[in-house]
């Protein structure tokens, strides 16, 4: 049995790295392998050994020198610092083309969550049905987060009506943001925990690299 | 006249952060301010002041104690860098909900990019439009790459067929990937440039956070 090191804070970029050590253990696991040596994760991940032995050793250090690390035990163990096996209630507002596209195609309970519910300003589309979930108005919102307190809001609405709505929802009970909205959510409340996103900002960086690779 | 300093190599983090420098840059001078200090800036970005410094100071340490930054000039010069005024031909591979999605909603032209081709294998939605482009067939992608010469692909497809297909585009020119098919390109040729995109990572990073919050 392998066990978690005493707490000590993981640190960030660590944190933003153990998803994807968490899909290649997936992956590795599929495979049918069981055991891997840091310098073959090293490889299939494009990242140094050295690295990846630093990471591990953050939360644990399990590994052997010679027998290289379990796969199915580190995926565990990464999935339970992760949390994967919570589900915490999710809500998701505005259910346009992107909102519509996460509902469906984000598979939210391997990643710990569960979608409960839809909720959209527009009446044209309230009580149609995406991803199994119908769509409700937002005038539903406060009813259902008192009955079904949802801690998560993916929020895919225009960045004009996100700071009014965060407020609400802190309101209802609501304490992390997963923000599609186009703008830095900024809130001072340290309670509440928010991932902006901005697809934008990834393809401004492989432009980037183009551009210099031209000008070479 | 600010000059980019001699050419030394950018870190991969601070390129990573030149596109969120870009954007509240240009929301700041929307706001009419021609001048920030780093300490504003950082406050607003939520960063360290030092931080800021550092980043600005590895292309050409613009600004000057005690007047702060020129809004306008840093905007246009960390623009440069990142090549927006380049028209780069974009083509995009897949026009499901998520390809849809990023066709319409995704502003190329602000970053450099032009959109100019859809594909998808799909016989029934052939023909139709996305973002005012036709979709075409894959048999179409050959003669048009031929003949426009785009230079990034972005793949919208389930990763089963992303690794022939890369192959495929890289024999008629393309260089630069865009990858939303759920699974890291591997690609051996260092002049090739890969950005995977992994929507779930940011998910399970919220994901994390809450579940520590809860155990606290």
């Amino acid at each position: 049995m392998i066990e978690k090191s005493e707490k000590q804070p993981i640190s960030t970029p660590v944190i933003r790295r153990l998803p994807r050590y968490y899909r290649f253990l997936e992956e590795i696991e599929r495979e049918g392998i069981q055991r891997i040596s840091s310098r073959e994760l090293a490889q299939r991940m494009n990242v140094s050994a050295s690295q990846i032995r630093q990471d591990f050793h953050y939360f644990g250090g399990f590994g052997q020198q010679g027998y290289g690390y379990h796969v199915g035990d580190l995926r565990r163990i990464i999935g339970d610092i992760l949390g994967v096996n919570r589900q915490t209630g999710v809500i998701l507002i505005g259910t346009g083309n992107l909102g519509k596209t996460i509902a469906s195609h984000m598979d939210f309970e391997k990643r710990g969550c569960e979608l409960i519910g839809l909720f959209d300003k527009n009446p044209l589309i309230q009580g149609t049905s995406t991803a199994g979930l119908p769509i409700m108005p937002m005038e539903s919102l406060e009813n259902f987060c008192r009955m079904h307190h949802p801690e998560i809001a993916v929020l895919c609405i225009p960045k004009d009506g996100a700071p009014e709505l965060t407020e609400e929802l802190i309101r209802l009970g609501i304490t992390g943001f997963w923000n599609f909205s186009h703008s830095d959510l900024k809130i001072s409340n340290p309670d509440i925990i928010v991932e902006n996103v901005h697809l934008g900002d990834s393809l401004m960086t492989l432009a980037y690299y183009m551009h210099q690779k031209n000008q070479e």
